[in-house]
């Protein structure tokens, strides 16, 4: 019975918690006992307190049913460099050990107020910068990275130990660790969700991301955070048979590992096979400029960033980010505002580009989850992920594919901006053709 | 004595206090009792804690010389949509009443690492946005308006009861106040300074900006904020002779009152005195969108900013707040993102434009600060500062002029993105000129 619980969907979850056939307090021991079962292996958590997430759980259950929230009871890690009021946050910084402010992110009152569990603060990197990975481990090879820097996040959702977590992006920190658990994420248009009580590095970057294993799950979420298209897409669901995606390898493709290689056709194949049309989509020249663009935009805007802990702290900063508080590359003012001024410029012709597919397709990642090495535990390559972080584009990870250590490698779908409920429309037809690669949590 | 203490700008206290002339318990005690004496009828702050300041002084006095810092125990105030970790942040909202996170801006932690006394918190408006005023009157005449939203920092600099004060910008909130109370403020570019630890309203508007009572403290305060410019201006001063001016109307001058309408000649009057070469420019008619535009993106911004405070309190938000929250006007998502574009490709034009003149000029206000009435205690119109806090470039408010009823009106001085210590080696120059306005503070 505990593993059935903990295999739940919010979505499953919320059926049984709202009409109280399930109470969130015997929910919670489940995941408790799953946590405590598994956390030893793991690490996902850099804070987790049963006697906190209990006292929550009763709250929740006193809560007569007509007024339950529809994330009622449903467990939520949350990235630890999210507020949270009644939990630390410690953002892998020394600077922050045990450090507690008592302040709910703007996401977790959202999160909150409809009823969900905050279940604990999940592993990051330091700030969700820095390629020095905490000491999480892959769920399903405890020898390979979890990725980063929202660590915690996608083990905690891909090792059952809780249906939805909260990540961040700024490079690639959502998308990566979906891959690399086999789960599914959503990294929303930038600013879809509000970032107030996230820590700031890139504030035209840094985007608030949703871990989940199912896509109904993320559209519960996406509806929950006012994530509505324009135009609401068709209710009926997609039809393959007439769709028609975009794959696009962009300018980083030399990175691609064999593994992804590989998939690449086979991801290709399976959707032909299920009637679609696949065409192969060269960007114009000017996306190549992305990569640089994204590193000077992330210099200067660290630079203000981490300028008041530089001050006050300088020693108990991890190097990566003493090198953008101090503007260690000497990146100009004029670097910066060409890379707004010029990716600016791009966005709506991305969002033109996209709109001609019924989504666009891209890597997630460069393939497997790398092996850990100490000291650094490197998070991995995040280079597939950055230049549609920059565009602000929704990216949903959808996984199903098995690299040559049996590890699951996803593929991004991406849409242009504010086009959330279309590109989970589209996720739903595809996620199962996706499933052909072999990949099953 | 009290007052003169009270009169010294931040960079003539740090003499004192650095050299241990002037103790920072005996500066602060002096402060205090400016602020016991005047706040009755000012009403600039929202938190104020002589016992924390008086311990925070005695820590600074405890600091070795050779450890002082370049602020050395000057008296910042800080505007109360900025955390605090030893201050309650209340942000005039109901739902925040003596919430107190205990957690310190970004900006607050710098100031504090370079030797601020954290002074209290000053009044705004319900979360920096709406247009009902706080209790503040205006201290040239308490019946009018110290203009909003960061109303108390611009009274408490202009009244003398602190040096310097933080405020905020999303549409005119520190130029405006800046004007209404005879100060100067700086509005830097767009995140020049990190907003990390604000309130959130418009995450592409929302700009920290400070007020004081000379240009030498801007200076400080911009070294202290890394807000270098790519080539640092000569250091010899401006010559008027030689400089050329560039008068921006704007397409709201039909909202000129007569006294600004008569000072915009004043002022180019006396700049050819001394000199100069002034010229009107008019620019391009797509400009004139910048105000719906501005207007679309503070809309949709609210919608997900103060999503979470409206899921929990929906009933304790002002209505202007709600307004935002459920997008009552029905903004559309292709309207928002309308205005990102087409203000992103103005922003290089704009750029380009100011950079051929020693700065551009433009009004800070439409006129002295209006008489308050009961109960909205309107602060203002900021229909002269909008555009340029969307386009993100730096602005300095000049006090200088006197309009019919006494009370002071400032005009704004505008450079590139990024030309902060241009503009203020231009502010040197000009200060002076416009001080023939008859303004005295």
């Amino acid at each position: 019975m505990t593993l059935d619980l903990c295999r739940l969907t919010a979505t499953e979850v919320v059926k049984l918690t709202k009409s109280g056939e399930l109470k969130v307090e015997d929910y919670a021991k489940a995941l408790i006992a799953r946590v405590e079962e598994r956390d030893p292996f793991v690490h996902a958590w850099a804070y987790f307190s049963p006697s906190i997430i209990l006292e929550s759980a009763r709250r929740l259950d006193a809560i007569p049913a007509e007024k339950r929230g529809p994330l009622h009871g449903v467990a939520v890690g949350i990235k630890d460099v999210i507020y949270t009021k009644d939990m630390p946050t410690q953002q892998y910084s020394p600077i922050y050990k045990d450090d507690h402010p008592e302040l709910d992110a703007s996401v977790v009152l959202s999160l909150r107020a409809m009823g969900a569990l905050i279940f604990g603060k999940t592993h990051t990197t330091e700030f969700a910068t820095c390629q020095k990975g905490p000491p999480t481990c892959n769920p399903h090879d405890p020898t390979r990275t979890a990725g980063g820097s929202s660590s915690g996040s996608g083990a905690a959702v891909g090792d059952f130990q809780v249906p939805l977590a909260l990540g961040t992006q700024t490079g690639g920190s959502t998308i990566r660790p979906a891959s690399y658990n086999g789960v599914y994420a959503l990294k929303p248009t930038w600013n879809a969700i509000s970032r107030e009580g996230l820590k700031m590095y890139s504030i035209t970057c840094d985007t608030v991301g949703l871990y989940s294993r199912s896509i109904e799950d993320l559209e519960m979420l996406c509806e929950i955070f006012n994530l509505q298209d324009d135009v609401a897409p068709p209710t009926a669901p997609l039809s393959l048979s007439g769709a028609k995606f975009g794959f696009v390898k962009t300018h980083v493709w030399p990175k691609a590992e064999p593994a992804l290689i590989t998939l690449w056709e086979e991801a290709k194949n399976y959707l032909i096979e299920a009637g679609a049309e696949v065409e192969e989509v060269k960007l114009p020249e000017i996306f190549d400029n992305l990569g640089t663009w994204h590193r000077n935009i992330l210099h200067m805007e660290g630079y203000s960033s981490f300028l008041g802990d530089y001050l006050q702290s300088p020693e108990l900063l991890d190097p990566w980010v003493t090198k953008h508080a101090v503007n260690e590359g000497k990146t100009s003012r004029k670097e910066q505002l060409q890379a707004y001024d010029e990716i600016a410029k791009l966005r709506p012709v991305i969002d033109e580009i996209a709109s001609k597919y019924t989504c666009l397709v891209t890597p997630s990642v460069t393939g497997e989850a790398p092996v850990l090495e100490e000291p650094l535990r490197f998070t991995g390559d995040a280079s597939f992920n950055l230049m549609w972080t920059v565009l602000h584009l929704p990216v949903i990870n959808i996984p199903g594919f098995k690299g040559p250590n049996g590890m699951p490698i996803g593929l991004s779908l991406v849409a242009p901006r504010y086009y959330e409920q279309d590109l989970l429309r589209t996720s739903h037809a595809i996620k199962d053709v996706f499933a052909k690669g072999g990949w099953k949590l």
